[in-house]
Formats: C-alpha cells, sequence, structure tokens
C-alpha cells in the first residue's frame, strides 16, 4: 500500500524559510521507501527575507506559499487545505523558517505562539493517530502541538532544550543520525541542522527519521 | 586524497535559476564520495523572477548569487573567483537558470551566447584537462563551451537535441538513470529533470555523473 505525506514548508531558505537540504533529503526518502507526498505551506507572508550571502535583512516581501513553491517545482498547495484524512503522515522539515514564520519561537522562546492554521492541521494527525515528524528547530513547537510531557530532541543545545522544556516538552539529547521517538504521541523528531557538519550527516538522521514516520503509519 | 569540485549554480528554483533538487543531489553525492566542493554563481541578476506556483513573471529583480546562496546555505562566491587551479573537476546544474541566466539558450536556440564568466571557467577545466559535469539543459552549452564533435545528452528530445547539434555537438540519447561520457574531452552529460518523473530518478543519473566526474578526476 503506498503511503501519503505530507509536508508543511515555510518558504525556501535556511535562514528565513525551509532548510533546502533538509526538505529535499526528506522527499527524496519519501520516494525511495514508493511514498507519494504532498508540499503545503501557509499562504501569507515571510516574517522578513535573509540575503543568504551576509545574512543581512532585506527590505522587501515574499510569500511563503510562493517561496516554498521553488522546494516543490510548482507541486504546492495553501496548508489550509491540508486534510489529514488524505494523508498517512505529516513532516515539518526545519529552517529559521520553522521558528519564524510558522511559529514565533525565534523572537519569543518558550512564550511562542504556533501558527493557527499549522497547528490545526498538526493536531489534526494527531487526534487520528497519525504519525508526525519535525526535525532541526521545528520541534520547539513540541510542547504547543503534542502537550505535557511529549518527548522531543533539538539535538543537545542545552539554552535551546531549556526553552522548549519551559513549554512543557521533554528534551532528549540525540546525535545527528539518529531519531527520538515519543511512542505515545507517534511523534518522531532528529537534529538534523541543528547539529549536522555536512549534508550526508543531515541525510542519515532524516532518512531514520522518514523511515520511522513510515514505519508508524 | 580528498577531490576539490567546484559548482557552478544560477539561481535557486527550476524556472528561474537552477533546479533544486539537482543542487542538492549533486552536493549530496559528492560529500557521499568524500569530496569537498564549493559553489559559485555569476554576480549578476537573473533573467527574470517566476512565480513557482503559476510560472507568471513577477515584477522584481534577484541575483543569481545571491538567490543561489540559498542552495549553499551561505557558503558561495562569485564565479569570477574560481580559479580551475584550486579545484579538480566542476559540475553545473539545470534548470532553466543553466538557459536563461548562464546563457541564451531558452530564447536564441543554436544562436546562444554563454556568459563569459561562465565560459572562462569552464574552458580553463576543459583546457586543463579536468573533467566537467552538465546536467538537464545544462548540455545545451556544450557545442559552444568544447566545440565541434563533442558529445553530449540532454535526454531524448529531438528538437532540443537538434537545436543544440546546430552549435556543433553531437546528441547522444540516454535514459534517465544514465550518462554520456565523452572520454577525450572529459565532459559527462545526465538527462536529470529532461526525463526525470520522481526525485529518485533524477538521483540514479545525478549520482552517476557525479561519481563518473570524480572518477575521471
Amino acid at each position: 500500500m503506498t503511503r501519503n505525506v505530507a509536508v508543511i514548508l515555510s518558504g525556501c531558505g535556511v535562514y528565513d524559510g525551509s532548510e533546502i537540504y533538509e526538505s529535499v533529503l526528506t522527499l527524496l526518502r519519501l520516494d525511495q521507501n514508493g511514498a507519494s507526498y504532498q508540499c503545503f505551506a501557509p499562504d501569507d507572508d515571510q516574517h522578513h527575507v535573509v540575503n543568504h550571502t551576509n545574512g543581512e535583512e532585506l527590505q522587501e516581501s515574499r510569500n511563503m506559499l510562493v517561496e516554498a513553491a521553488r522546494l516543490a517545482r510548482g507541486e504546492i498547495k495553501p496548508v489550509t487545505e491540508l486534510s489529514c484524512d488524505d494523508f498517512d503522515a505529516l513532516i515539518l522539515p526545519g529552517g529559521f523558517g520553522a521558528a519564524k514564520n510558522l511559529c514565533d519561537f525565534a523572537f519569543k522562546g518558550s512564550d511562542l505562539t504556533v501558527r493557527d492554521d499549522v497547528m490545526k492541521s498538526v493536531q489534526a494527525f494527531h487526534s487520528a493517530g497519525k504519525p508526525v515528524g519535525l526535525m532541526c528547530i521545528a520541534p520547539a513547537m513540541a510542547g504547543k502541538l503534542f502537550g505535557q510531557g511529549v518527548q522531543f530532541t533539538i539535538g543537545d543545545d542545552p539554552d535551546t532544550a531549556k526553552a522548549v522544556e519551559a513549554t512543557g516538552a521533554e528534551h532528549v539529547n540525540c546525535p545527528v543520525h539518529d531519531v527520538v521517538v515519543d511512542t505515545k504521541n507517534k511523534l518522531v523528531t532528529t537534529p538534523a541542522y541543528m547539529l549536522a557538519g555536512s549534508i550526508s550527516e543531515a541525510a542519515s538522521g532524516i532518512s531514520r527519521l522518514v523511515d520511522k514516520v513510515l514505519e508508524l503509519s
């Protein structure tokens, strides 16, 4: 049976959107496993636009859906059209877009708020007992999305872990090639570029996350 | 001995820059083979900017180097700083950026002109007897870059093949998982998204291209 997986993106580029390698490696592993996928993104402006050569903010605005369409070769839909009934699992790659656009963890830390459309989508999968994968900094939303005691990893950075733990989630240190699985909540997390020193290091943990998400679906 | 490979990008997104999957799969395979790499792009405006949700041209301008920096996580240099002496091989991914920004094949067909900085870089590798890999539509530049009789593939589209053959190059039909190797010129080409129906299909030919380029270096 072909599994169908929804992927929520937040733009296109590590500093203001979805981390490109994480997103592509996710789609690659899904396809290599014979799963189909559909990308989604919020149809709304990014928090800001960053010049990736020097980290400076650019005085322009870009829409998450339009930019994330680059990562999906045009095959993308607004996250408001994501129906949990059509999919077996959900994966959110990281990049600063996860912490600046999908929620505001990058600015407010443990006082973060998750976007309504993203919150509704993830909680629909959770309520339906379908697995969710979060990578890199996206697990900063774990406490808000899954509630008290949910286990997650953002790698091994104590300050980031502490800020997320303040939302009620429980951090587990994890190396780059591995995943943390909260079996009860069917949540799979991996550090990806919170720790990766190379693209193949990132691929090792992301491939394991995708495999585990499919196994739980 | 660690091989060091230069990669020339043309933006970030299939319709107006470098094809993202092709670029990422190239870097992944290089890294998996233990090769190091450095990305480059022309420091100049893209031909245009395309909304990847609907194919419409947007009334804004974007710089190839700045956009390609997204694909390189910021680690990118202007192609004018690419010295052949520092590298063992050169690879150009595809995407419309290869045919709209690096040259004007998308608009002028066999009357194409290749950008000076790209022409100089590729010809320096060629003159030094170092291998060059071109994928997807990038081999449309093969005749201009390597001269009469060079063998290349753009897959099996007869019209595109004919337009490139009019520049003096010799087309060889090739399936998506394979490569065409012109041993004399040390040029390796693969169809990638000229034929790929999925990301893992693209990965099969791109991985073979990277392996062959490294083997020839």
